[in-house]
């Protein structure tokens, strides 16, 4: 007898991490349409089967549209998920039978990285309701969503280690130096001192100074920033830093 | 109607990469088991269907383990291929069936990176011929394998790059510096100078002195070095080097 391989769905699941007003890492969460749930069930990851004719990369892309109405997002895949008990509990089984008409006892899942300024507005073309939820009030979610989320944050770490001008797509297009810090702060594991963060910072010939000040502020106006993709691209990357 | 949704076979696929005396790098290939395959066509990535209580991870580390009859290997996830047509030639749908014993049209793979110095002893439990490709010799594979392999070089410098640790699992336990050179070389994409690569060599407290130097070399003898994991562990990492 042949051994028992397996035979499955596969899923891509979407997180989506936004910066807010008050310094903190947020990601997008979306509610499920079964009715029986309590309403503090039904939060989710975004995600969803991907088609018989489709690539993950493409029915990521998909989830993220209809996600936000936004036609091209950065996305990064960052890991397949296959416990093979991550789709077992009941609730989850028959939210499946009832979203994809289809009885599925398991299912793995490509997980995605995406950013998005938080002040986009965001136009789902499929869920009633998404949310942005901080990063540290995120409730117990369905399958195994907390565990992706968590690892989530270390890949985003690594990803802004990698490339730093991702950090830049989920600032404001035009930014002060303590948004930049803060979130870099939010990003980071260890505290990192505001000073040597500016004396680093200046010496990026990618970051340009702007001539215009913050108005309305009660403590001293800081300038304001903005990123220059092409410089930074000029800047070549090394195996050793 | 519900949407056609994938329902498919899940595969781990494995590149493992050694580092040779002619400072080449290399990877492993195996030979396919179908019997009416002409000799050259029958290469392939090492790599299995996953079992049905089986993760992917667990998966791999068993593909490593049929393929060296080593244990433990470093190994990492890079990226999940699904391209719908990735499994739709003809001689790769009858070897599937052969193989596996099951009818499959689409199959998408989990790939993995793995390394192993090139000296060390290959019992694999499964393929009959296990052989290291110099990298710039690899032939025309099945599948995707050409694909991934290509990606495997670029997601091979970026892990190198993000844990410089790694490099040393592809080099003897007691190495000269000029082979610490050479193989950074194959892994970058660009020239580096020898003067330069050791200046900042002698700035890492991990690469450590040996007592010992070549013997029967025509050249200059070149001093030992070793690589101590336990000081490169205590260095901080940060996202800004």
């Amino acid at each position: 007898m042949s051994p028992n391989f397996i035979h499955t769905y596969v899923s891509v699941d979407c997180v989506v991490f936004g910066f807010d007003h008050e310094n903190q890492l947020n990601i997008l969460l979306v509610q499920r349409r079964l009715d029986d749930f309590p309403k503090e069930k039904q939060k989710k990851l975004p995600g969803s089967l991907i088609l018989s004719d489709e690539d993950v990369d493409d029915a990521a892309q998909r989830v993220l549209y209809e996600l936000t109405g936004i036609k091209k997002m950065v996305l990064k895949q960052f890991k397949c998920f296959a416990d093979p008990v991550r789709a077992s509990n009941q609730e989850d089984i028959k939210w499946m039978g009832k979203e994809y008409e289809h009885d599925i006892d398991r299912i793995i899942t490509v997980a995605y990285l995406s950013l998005c300024k938080i002040d986009h507005k965001i136009n789902s073309t499929k869920y009633d309701t998404v949310d942005w939820c901080p990063i540290d009030k995120v409730p117990t979610l369905p399958f195994d969503h907390n565990k992706i989320i968590n690892e989530s944050l270390t890949e985003i770490r690594k990803w802004i280690e990698s490339d730093f001008s991702i950090i830049f797509e989920l600032l404001p297009k035009k930014f002060i130096i303590r948004q930049l810090y803060q979130l870099y702060s939010a990003l980071s594991e260890k505290q990192i001192d505001i000073k040597n963060f500016h004396k680093k910072i200046s010496s990026f010939n990618y970051i340009i100074p702007l001539e215009e000040i913050e108005t309305n502020v009660s403590h001293r106006a800081a300038r304001y920033y903005k990123f220059d993709a092409k410089i930074f691209k000029k800047n070549n990357t090394k195996l050793i830093k």
